[in-house]
């Protein structure tokens, strides 16, 4: 075998930190023992990625999948308006990785957290028969009362995204078309795919401001987590594509290939952006914040009575016809 | 396939409650919220079963799966002195499983929370290309000044274990042989393997007395999770075979088969009972507790100055010798 458990076990304390703000207790007992912040709500979320099903390592480095891995349940975090605050992880490793690989993911994790503010508290080891996969817990919190549900939003509120969607979906096409060469733009693309940013300061940012009704992260497209979002607060939507924000690199290949491109930009998931609704009278309130760079996000439509769904109006102003069916990922 | 995402998420809808004390926002969306109780610390572990390297479907069905899978969360945060609030259970389930096996799965992963005061709050669920996997993470709480850490044994502290450690190691070499049939009592010994019993309520007793100095759950086998808690708090014990509270059926396997079997029962792992030190001055208030059944342990040994060693010795006082490396399952 590649690394012996007590290798991995001087690999992990060398690592990562025991003492952090919060912290009671962090790696090496049975628990964890964290202090809960007063007047805040604790968050918890919990997300795996598998080797075959969400990644590959042929497109993906140990140190892009312990970036994305953290993005991932940050995310989450991100989409209550909270702030992260612990991680755990959970590693199944395989007999076809070695130390190497695990010593690089294992840095860039405790990386990625001290970017967001987050510790590594805690978590799991183990070797795996096949599948390499990843699970990791964050736990973030919120101040009472500021926490954002996907279920807030009303008739007539306006409908937001942060960032530009669809470039992930566009960046992993060309990373699966595994061509020797790639262009600069392209290159940005296919990083959007495995270095995806979590909105966490832009979360907060609305949160505190209390400007959204209701929110959630872009996993799975926006039209899906739209949908969801939309499910769940009992209301429908229309989004036009007219002032749809994309980037100049996927607006590049919408004028190349035509206005099919825009269901993989819809549907094609894994942004990790924020979607989310704005009652009317916080309108102006938003749109100050985006003006001062707080917040990247733009108006993409319009909640209305309904119940639960979407319509898409095409550049044109033409309905736009999407797959309804939920995405469950690896099981189409 | 075997599920579409539509049923599983509406199969987990029916199967797992929304609303419970303490929980602000349960399973459906971004995150779980949860309201910490004042005076607490939060305590938090993540544990993952991987078929092929912690279970075989051949010996385990759903049920027993799912109660394991919460069992060995929840004993690390019993090992804490904690009482289970929440649990997030990330499935990677496989093609190989059917909607029967999922069913059966999450509904007896929900009474196993029940039964312990523990409420399921979240989680997500994947294909996994071939391991099937159960990660699950468990959120509990204790009274600050109560928690417990493998850390805290002081030299001339007394040993204690609970229950009958040893008969899952026993249990599982039964079910391993296969056999087209088996005795009640083998049977007994082999149920303790598939249906460990988290400790929770003996857990408590003992840190809300504070009784225990240092305390850590049996995961890997009396002598390495012994070792762990000696290297933790760095002092050495000596433990003796005489008194060794063996269940009648492992009496018999030892009767039979002869001394080496102490090796696969101090060595075995599995058993999810509780490893804790006492200080002299508290040994008598928990002999009160063990005379009133609040609590199941013996005194197997005791602690002395020392850098984490354990000496063994066997039922005519002379030294046993155990293989001395660490156990990460699957990697030997």
């Amino acid at each position: 075998m590649s690394i012996t458990e007590r290798e991995l076990l001087a690999m992990i304390e060398r690592i990562f930190p025991q003492r952090a703000d919060g912290l009671e207790l962090g790696i090496g007992d049975d628990c964890a023992a964290i202090r809960p912040s007063p007047g805040h709500e604790t968050l918890i979320t919990v997300d795996t990625l598998i080797e075959g099903t969400h990644f590959s390592r042929k497109y993906t480095t140990p140190r892009d999948l312990a970036r994305k891995s953290m993005a991932v349940s940050l995310s989450d975090i991100a989409a209550m308006g909270g702030a992260p605050r612990f991680a755990l992880l959970s590693l199944n490793f395989t007999r076809t990785v070695d130390r190497r690989w695990i010593g690089a993911y294992l840095k860039e994790f405790r990386s990625a957290a001290e970017r967001f503010g987050c510790v590594v508290a805690g978590g799991n080891v183990a070797l795996a028969p096949r599948d390499l996969s990843v699970t990791v817990t964050a736990v973030g919190e919120v101040k009472r009362g500021r926490r954002v549900d996907r279920s807030g939003a009303r008739p007539g509120d306006a409908v937001y995204v942060t960032g530009t969607p669809g470039d992930s979906a566009l960046g992993f096409d060309l990373l699966r078309a595994n061509r020797p060469r790639y262009r600069q733009w392209e290159r940005r693309l296919m990083a959007r795919h495995t270095r995806p940013e979590p909105r966490v300061a832009w979360g907060r940012a609305l949160a505190n401001k209390k400007i959204p009704s209701a929110m959630i992260d872009i996993s799975d497209g926006v039209a899906i987590d739209l949908r969801r979002m939309l499910a769940a607060s009992g209301v429908s939507a229309r989004i036009g594509l007219f002032n749809f924000p994309l980037s100049k690199e996927a607006a590049r290949i919408v004028e190349t290939k035509g206005e099919a491109v825009w269901r993989r930009i819809l549907s094609g998931g894994e942004d990790y952006e924020l979607l989310f609704t704005v009652p009317p009278g916080r309108v102006k309130k938003l749109e100050r914040l985006i003006a001062e760079g707080s917040v990247v996000a733009a108006r993409i439509g319009q909640t209305m009575e309904g119940r639960g769904s979407l319509t898409v109006a095409d550049r044109s102003g033409n309905v736009l016809a999407l797959e309804h069916e939920g995405f469950l990922h690896g099981s189409e």
